[in-house]
């Protein structure tokens, strides 16, 4: 999915909301246990509940690697279920890959050619040659850390170069800004955060942000839409377990659209605010 | 394996080499591609023949998931085969993981636990708590990405801090190594930039460092001898490419054999002189 139809994407649901299948078997609903693949259940109905209100969705690798063969089948199916969605939600692979040139060559044919991901998170700390490989496919993504969520951002992120006094994370948005083009790379800057978007902004005014950290991680949506939206919204928020892990009996699926239509009423109001509907 | 068990290793074969099985589908001999699982069958033999000379295998990830569940069955055949060969192979998933600490626990019990690998990669970027879940598990080792082999290694690792005049990567070895202990941590650090193993063993003593980049990518092993040898060995020295395609005829597991042989050999004589066996 290019730039144009992301946009369009979102303005239709009036949502960039992007639900995180951290899909997890040990904290899905017991009676779902009884299928023949219970992840990939839980996903089907989590995906069903929430695509009104959903622009994307982005399977955290982990969980489904936990289980070796058997949950990449889990992630695969669940990946030819959202192709069949086409246009109605960006897939993103979170991954966090990055290595030599010859082996993130073959992560990003795994994910963005195999699987068929509009995109997959990469981390910097290899540099351009880790991520490049990634920016040759048409109308495919990275989604490059930059500034994240987690405590642990404090102990590298925000050292600051002797050089120029920027910070590692500005190092890492300016160097990488030239790799590729705001059609196809976005970052990844954590909803902890938020005032510091402001400054982000000023380095890539025109890249979309995939925003994770609202919710169980404490970020707010008002605040990074705030710092945050563009002229083209620039934003994908992401929910995970705010959203699927909601309820854990029956009624998961149910609960888990409710809250994407609670988030999605809010970006509806924030987009219509901006005059960007 | 902990690290008297490994010295024990080292010094049993004479030998600090691990061999990275970076068991590219499309590289294998054709001849292979009759079995029911080419890539087992790759790696199988290439154990048999090199097991004799070398200590450590690190398969890497990208070229198991490249192929979805069926790649995956690959690997899990592979680690299976190798704890067949126990306290006759340190093992080492190169997966350069690393994410918010629900995330990376989740991945420090697939690669550590369920595989059972002795040790994975891991990038350093998002700091303490997306390192400090793999480094909970008896007997088990992160290797911290450091300074890597590649040319990308110039964008940020060399970035020098404002406040104390260090490298990133000198960042990353000072700090990091408070998470864990020469017991449970080692560090990647690229035989393409052998002379900086100099710096690096200034602050890192008494670590075991995982050495890449020798033979296809340019490294020399008696520059990463002379900078990187502690009095406990402190290196495995991984080759790939140099070992498991030297041929891709039918005698592809004898010749990666000679040519591991040929590199236990020199290391043999390099432990010799250094009074280590």
């Amino acid at each position: 999915m290019n730039k144009k139809e992301l946009f369009e994407l979102i303005k239709r649901k009036k949502s960039f909301l992007c639900v995180g299948l951290d899909s997890d078997l040990a904290k899905i609903p017991t009676h779902l246990l009884d299928n023949e693949d219970p992840v990939f259940e839980f996903n089907k109905q989590i995906i069903e509940a929430t695509i009104e209100f959903a622009v994307a969705y982005k399977p955290n690798l982990a969980f489904y690697e936990s289980r070796g063969s058997v949950g990449i089948r889990s992630l695969e199916k669940t990946i030819a279920y959202l192709s069949k969605c086409k246009n109605e939600a960006f897939t993103i692979a979170d991954a966090k890959r990055g290595d030599i040139g010859n082996t993130s060559k073959e992560y990003a044919k795994t994910f963005l050619d195999s699987y068929g991901f509009d995109a997959v998170t990469v981390a910097p700390y290899m540099g351009e040659d880790s991520v490049s490989p990634f920016l040759t496919f048409r109308d495919k993504w990275v989604a490059l850390l930059a500034l994240t969520s987690n405590k642990g951002a404090f102990d590298f992120q925000l050292i600051e170069n002797k050089e120029n006094g920027k910070r590692l994370f500005e190092e890492v948005l300016e160097t990488s800004k030239k790799w590729g083009t705001t059609d196809n790379l976005m970052y990844v800057v954590g909803a902890t955060k938020a005032e510091m978007l402001a400054d982000i902004r000023k380095i890539v005014p025109n890249h979309f942000l995939l925003v994770p950290g609202v919710g169980a991680q404490g970020g707010s949506l008002q605040e990074v839409a705030k710092y945050g939206l563009n002229s083209q919204c620039g934003l994908l928020v992401n929910s995970s377990r705010g959203i699927i892990f909601k309820s854990n009996d029956k009624d998961f699926a149910k609960t888990a659209g409710e809250e994407a239509k609670k988030l999605q009423e809010q970006m509806a109001q924030i987009l219509d605010v901006k005059n960007l509907l």
